[in-house]
This record gives C-alpha cells, structure tokens and sequence, in this order.
C-alpha cells in the first residue's frame, strides 16, 4: 500500500532538493515526506520546484532525528552510494520495492535518504533493516538527491502496480486484422505487382515472401489495412486508366 | 553498447533542465546529448545543474531539427506522458531498455524527450519506431524532465548490466535501414501517393503519419527497403508511361 509509504529527508541542505523530492515522490504515488533536521524549510526554492506536488510539503512533517522519524515503521531501507565498513543487507532498487510493496500491507515503511553531500551517517543507517544501492556507472556515481529518489519511487510504483490488475484503461489498442483478412490483402498486393510488372508470375515465391515478413512484422489493424488496400486499388486503375 | 546511445532533447526551455539531465545522464553511464532547437544554450544554469557531467555539455551536439538528430539512428524511441490519438507501440521504461540493449549492440539508437510543457510533437513523435511511457500515479504524472531521463536511462543501465545474453541466438538477424534512409523512402511514398491522385497534397498529413506508424512498426531492413521503392518506382513509371 502505497500510503504506508513514507520517504524520509536526513539533513537537507537544499531547499529546491526537497521540493524536487516531493514531485519525484508525487508522481509516483508516494505523499508521506517526512524531514529531519532540513537546514532551510520551508522555503520559496522548495516550493517553486515541487510544481504541482507543494501539498506534500505542506504536509510534510519535520523530525528532530531519524529515529524519531522511523518509530511506527516496521521495514526501514536507507539509500546509499556508499559501501559500509559494518554494513546491513544490500539491495538494488528492484528487489527494495518488492520487499516495499510485500511489507507495506502490513505496517509502515521508510525509505530514508542522507544528506547530499555526505549521505546517511552511521548512526542513521544503524535504523535501517536494509540498504539500497542504485547502479552507477563507475565513473560517475552522483545522482541528485531527487534523482535517486525519483528511481526508488519508481521501482516502487513498478513494483505495486504489477500487484495489481493490469491497467491498460489509456494505452491505445492495436487490434491486428485476422489472418484471413492478411491473405485477401496479400493476394491483393500480388495482382497489383503483377499488373505493375514489377513482379514475375513465373516466379513470384520470393519477393512475395520478403513482403510478407515485413508486413506480418508491422501487423495492420483496419485502418491501416483500408489504406494499402486503397493505395493498391488506386495503382491498378492508373495502370488501366490508359490502356 | 551504451556509447551507441543518444538521449535527444527537443525544444527544451530551460537550460537549468539540460544540465540536470547530463547530471542524470553521466549517473547511468550516458554520454551522447543532442539538443534539438534549446530555447537557451550553453548557459550557466546548465552547467550548475550538470555538476560533475559538463562534460556532456560541451560534447553535446545542437541541431536544427529532430530529422537531422536522429538521421543516423536505427532505432528511435520516444518519451511521452500522453496518449496518442495515432501511435507507435508504446513500451514501458523495462522493456524499452532491454530494446536498446538489444539494438545498441548494432547500430545507434536515440532516446527523445520533448519540450518541458508539450512533450514531444506529434512531428517529432513520427520519427519513433516506439514510445516509452513511465508509469506513474493517476493523480499526478508531471515528472521533471531530467526526472524522465534518470528514470528511462537507470533502465538502461541496469539492462546493461544484466548478464543476460539476448534471446535471439538463433533468429535470422534483422537490420533497419537508418532514419535517413527511412525519410527518403516515406518522401518517395507521398510524391507516388500523390501521383497516384490518392493523396490530396492539400491535405496530407494524417494519410503520411498513418502510414509512417505502420513502417515504423515493420522497421524495413536494406533489402525489403530496395522491394518498396522498387514498386513505388514501378508505380509511378506506370502512371507516366501512357499519360
């Protein structure tokens, strides 16, 4: 359940970070925000970048330290860059928001994230059942703080939808003709190429085979159907137009 | 291969955005940034927000049209929140990197993202064999634009990553022909459409992009491209010959 979910800010030193976080969560579905000890907040930098998400901010509420923060939560998972010298469970993002979405159900959860510059402290990981590592390249490791939250939010929304019954409501459908109606416009498209004596009837298995594959390949629902059908037909009658 | 990557960014407004998505870029190993049109580039706010990955800054290529961005692509996806009334397969951000993982080991591939307010055009959009959709909450689905690029290249990455050898060992391998190339053959369509007195030039546009979609889908290869001007060509000799 995605309202037992609740981020948790550790020392933000930018006010913009924490409203870039609360847009990152929203879109997500996440709404609890919870911070502690933000050197700047509230502040306009906030809120001019959490965009439409500024009723997280609004309730938001702010902690004096994580554990305080983390209480009532049963499953606490801090994000880290980091290797730890005495260090709890590793996961990557994927397996985090599955182990989000199974105990969520249950209880309350956090996700807690450090400071931008020096991440969670030992003694904030030391509240964390678990920690999440998201991939990197070795070069470069530096996600933004919202930025790493926008891809654990993601996973996490991923993750909960795929629990649920698929939503397919706004995709558009593709309904492919039936194979019938392929065959009709295959025989079409022959004749015309014959007409056109762009194919050899005395030996038309191939070319007509290529055209089937990439036709297959492209699966035309009715529409699109109607419309080659109604370029072939325009073709044969400028061919006979004149003769 | 993630050097064979290019993340394209369309008409985007504001400079602070192309730096935080060269910052989200460089975190998942992407290097390649093309910039289509920026309202305003290079700028300092861009590279504040790109913090460790300017780099990608000075790199990045300014063009004058998506056309000419993705001339050298085999395989264009892109970003978008909405339905399309006309569309390409969509694909959610797991499948679109696999996809890319799949494709980049073979030729170039482009990621596109519109502008920050209207997404990409419907112009840009029929450049893109597919688009990616993130799934988000339904109450609330702004993700900042860089957000979007964390989101979709993380998915790269970690596909990248993933030992898993592509599942087309034993498939015939399929080569698109390049966007170029793709451009020249849908030019050649709509003049013999034309030709054929079956488009009215007037009114062209939604015959065109319907048909752009169903190629797009098939993806033509070099050969099965040489098929299809050839029986435009035929087509169009035809209609000459007796008139």
């Amino acid at each position: 359940m995605l309202e037992n979910i609740q981020i948790v800010l550790n020392q933000t030193s930018h006010p913009g970070n924490i409203g870039a976080a609360a847009r990152a969560m929203k879109t997500m579905g996440l709404i609890h925000l919870g911070l502690v000890n933000p050197k700047t907040f509230p502040h306009a930098d906030a809120t001019a970048r959490a965009s439409g998400a500024d009723d997280l901010l609004v309730n938001a509420t702010v902690y004096l330290s994580m554990d305080e923060a983390v209480a009532d939560c049963r499953l606490v998972i801090g994000a880290s860059a980091r290797t730890r010298s005495i260090s709890c469970p590793v996961l990557n993002p994927h397996e985090c928001a599955l182990r989000v979405r199974d105990e969520s159900g249950r209880g309350r959860v956090a996700l807690a994230f450090g400071n931008e510059q020096s991440g969670l402290s030992n003694e904030e990981m030391d509240h964390c059942h678990f920690m999440v590592k998201i991939p990197t390249a070795s070069e470069y490791g530096s996600l933004n703080l919202a930025a790493a939250i926008q891809v654990i939010a993601y996973e996490v929304l991923v993750a909960h939808l795929s629990d649920a019954v698929p939503d397919d409501a706004g995709a558009e459908e593709h309904v492919p003709v039936d194979a019938a109606e392929l065959e009709r416009f295959y025989a079409h498209l022959e004749a015309t190429l014959i007409d056109l004596e762009f194919l050899n009837p005395e030996n038309p298995r191939l070319l007509m085979r290529r055209l089937r594959r990439l036709f297959n390949r492209a699966r035309p629902d009715e529409n699109e159907m109607n419309i080659l059908r109604g370029i072939l037909s325009a073709a044969q009658q400028k061919r006979t137009e004149n003769v």
